[in-house]
């Protein structure tokens, strides 16, 4: 295929000390050619693939010195996008990595839009599209196990999987026809049902194992949607610094957004958890009057995990079993802190008001309880086997719908096929399942969806 | 010379396409060949210098694969710190990065300082210190003369003027020497204070040239340090944002840094505005009472620039001349807002209480004068002449501060020639200035110096 030649800064806003400016398409090695002055008049065009040029770029119509750079050329299809790559390594810094983008598209590139290099791997045929949204998810990962997933589905085990199923349900397609075809037997209804049942209830059983992993997958690709409740003085703020500092905090900022509500990334024994509202937290300490519980319960109903922190050395107060009372339903985990203190509070009725969920004991001033907390943290979501090595899991959103629209697709085979329901109906489901299962890998996918999803990714990616 | 390897990432921190991890020195690529595995067993160690090879990094203990990268082989002495350097170019994003620098420091390298790769150029014999200290200007230019300076200064511009004068110094430190050596005339005495004269004034000329220029260097490479003030509702608000708007804004914000101060970057034709405390400015206009001027008194001694902001629809009250008072011998440019209402101020008087400072009457609100003002504010600093081209402008607090000493030198020199001193004491000025001047481009430095030099640097640089 052949798309016009497109650039973009491909490294992260800011100051660093390198930048890389990286160009795709037919042009792209003419078009650095033009802007490239190197040592003894090299020439860029005449380069080996896969080579380095150290040189500056000048502006060819003033002859002015734009920057001093290294410019990698790579020729397709051995490339990223299996185009032509030139990648301008330059000084990190706005206004350098700014001149250098101009510069380039000055000479008739066309700038990028978000996710096109990638789209291109897609289009050209390197990856499909779920390796493609891997790509996309290994930037995002916050945590190693998250990395370890998105690096699975980028180098196509998850595509793997799904071309598997694809090809048992074509091969039971095929084999149907060629049984109506051929009707050699008098039985062929029958036989027909019977494969076909077998069939369905094996890519059932199959689509299930992968929707079971996707809880755990979309917590290691998204984080775990973390608040902290709690009356003013329990030590919600101590918690909160206690689980930031005591495991690396990812990310502790969203440059460029509002910021109403603050959230926090800690990796708590490989479970990422978005600690959300925090500033509403470090807030509420001192100024609790301010906000109160109003602002925390709104948030609440997004939560994945709500940890409920009560005051040990304090009765249980109306206030308490209001927020248990808002809490009801959730995956919860009440934390009893101030253990350094003379107890007060009755813990038979907390252990009463929890129900099921798991309570912990905390000092958190002389740093007690917190181990056993994460370790709470991490069964509740892992059942302890975080560390199940080389599991495939499912995470992405978009192909967790497809596989439960695939497994219901199947399921109407199924009951089809109980029902007695002529063989050609039951061949309208099963193409169905091979259809939603090929939109996850992108063979057969509208054009709208795709321009859609990589509209999504980062830019220069 | 010899070092360890050090390693450490090279772009800046944040979710991008590409992040990039530098390795330099001796063991740099048999690193690289431990980690990576390419396609049929490929061997860095064997690869030519400045290529790049495709494959994955895996950590050699475990065999686990860690990322999917593009390696860049370049061997010394032609790379940027003259050793061997490795790049690996990895997915962007925290955790893809970090995992690819934990892998290189397994392996035995070295995290590197702030600046070391640059500080490895220059005791390498790369660059010299005028030159590594540009690298850093570039990354933190903020407007495309900046940059232009930066890049000059690179390039050892400002390397080779400082290079002529002290051979010019070192030539008749020379000559000095041989007319006492052999002294075949009476006069040598004479002779010699004519020639120490004659160079003395020749230096003196050139570092006074210099050094003119350092106030726009200064300005260019750092901004302009402005401050907005006026009296509630005269519209400071809309200036700001006018400024932003209308032009550029650079950097709105410094991540990771505590915020008392906020400070915006804005291009005014090329002139870098660093508007200070711009939150202080948007409060004010809707918690006057709580904020008040106060506040902005106290950024006001560190302004290089104030903005003065009058209301055209009010009389002067005594607050407005008290704002005058408190920039009383200060650069002050007087913006008479919000013409578009009926006039009631005395325009007169503003002229008088204004002196010298230039008035510009506006209509923020009608997006009037807006132009004129940034003509105020690129005329106060550049004369206008801001297109001057290719000028060396010495840009640096450190430069300027040693071409002032040397300057004071070759006057004390004078000074005592005038005065008739011996020949022996003048050469002692004149070699205080040749080794004042050589500090500059780190022909004669303290290690200790060049160790707080790169120190300012960012990692990976």
């Amino acid at each position: 295929m052949e798309y016009d030649t497109i650039t973009a800064i491909s490294t992260p806003m800011g100051e660093g000390a390198i930048a890389i400016v990286r160009i795709s398409g037919d042009e792209a090695i003419t078009i650095a050619e033009k802007i490239y002055r190197g040592p003894k008049a090299k020439s860029l065009i005449k380069a080996d693939s896969h080579t380095i040029h150290y040189g500056h770029l000048a502006d060819p119509k003033t002859g002015e010195t734009i920057e001093e750079v290294m410019v990698s050329i790579m020729k397709g299809p051995k490339t990223f996008t299996r185009e032509d790559v030139v990648e301008i390594n330059c000084h990190g810094g706005m206004v350098s990595v700014n001149r250098v983008l101009q510069l380039i598209l000055a000479q008739g590139a066309r700038l990028a839009e978000p996710g096109e290099f990638t789209k291109r791997a897609f289009l050209n045929g390197r990856i499909d599209l779920s390796q493609a949204e891997a790509v996309m998810d290994l930037i995002r990962a916050k945590t190693d196990r998250a990395m370890n997933v998105a690096l699975g589905q980028m180098e196509g085990r998850l595509s793997k999987l799904i071309g598997t199923l694809r090809q048992e349900i074509l091969e039971t397609l095929a084999q149907v026809e060629v049984n109506i075809d051929y009707p050699e037997y008098d039985d062929v209804e029958e036989m027909t049902h019977r494969l076909f049942m077998e069939k369905a209830r094996y890519v059932q059983q199959e689509i299930e194992k992968l929707l079971q992993t996707s809880q755990q997958g979309k917590i290691l690709r998204e984080g775990l949607s973390t608040v902290i409740i709690g009356r003013p003085n329990v030590g919600k703020s101590s918690l909160l610094n206690s689980l930031v500092h005591e495991n690396k905090a990812i990310v502790t900022d969203i440059p460029g957004t509002t910021r109403d509500v603050i959230e926090e990334y800690v990796n708590v024994r490989g479970v990422p958890l978005r600690l959300v509202d925090t500033a509403g937290i470090r807030e509420t300490e001192d100024i609790v009057e301010r906000i109160g519980v109003e602002r925390s319960r709104a948030v609440l109903k997004e939560a994945d995990l709500i940890l409920l922190v009560l005051n040990y050395s304090d009765d249980l107060t109306p206030e308490d079993e209001n927020l248990y009372q808002a809490v009801m339903g959730m995956d919860v985990i009440v934390i009893v802190n101030k253990t350094d203190l003379p107890g007060k509070i009755d813990i038979e009725r907390v252990k009463r008001l929890s129900e099921s969920h798991r309570v912990v004991t905390t000092s958190l001033l002389e740093d007690q309880g917190v181990d056993e907390l994460e370790e709470a943290i991490a069964d509740l979501f892992f059942q302890g086997n975080l560390e199940a090595g080389d599991m495939t899991y499912v995470s992405n959103s978009r192909h967790i719908a497809l596989l439960g629209q695939a497994l219901q697709a199947v399921e109407d085979a199924i009951t089809a096929i109980e029902a007695g329901t002529p063989v050609d109906l039951v061949q309208i489901d099963f193409t169905r399942a091979w259809e939603l299962l090929g939109e996850i890998t992108g063979d057969s996918v509208h054009e709208s969806l795709i321009d859609q999803l990589f509209s999504q990714f980062c830019l220069g990616k």
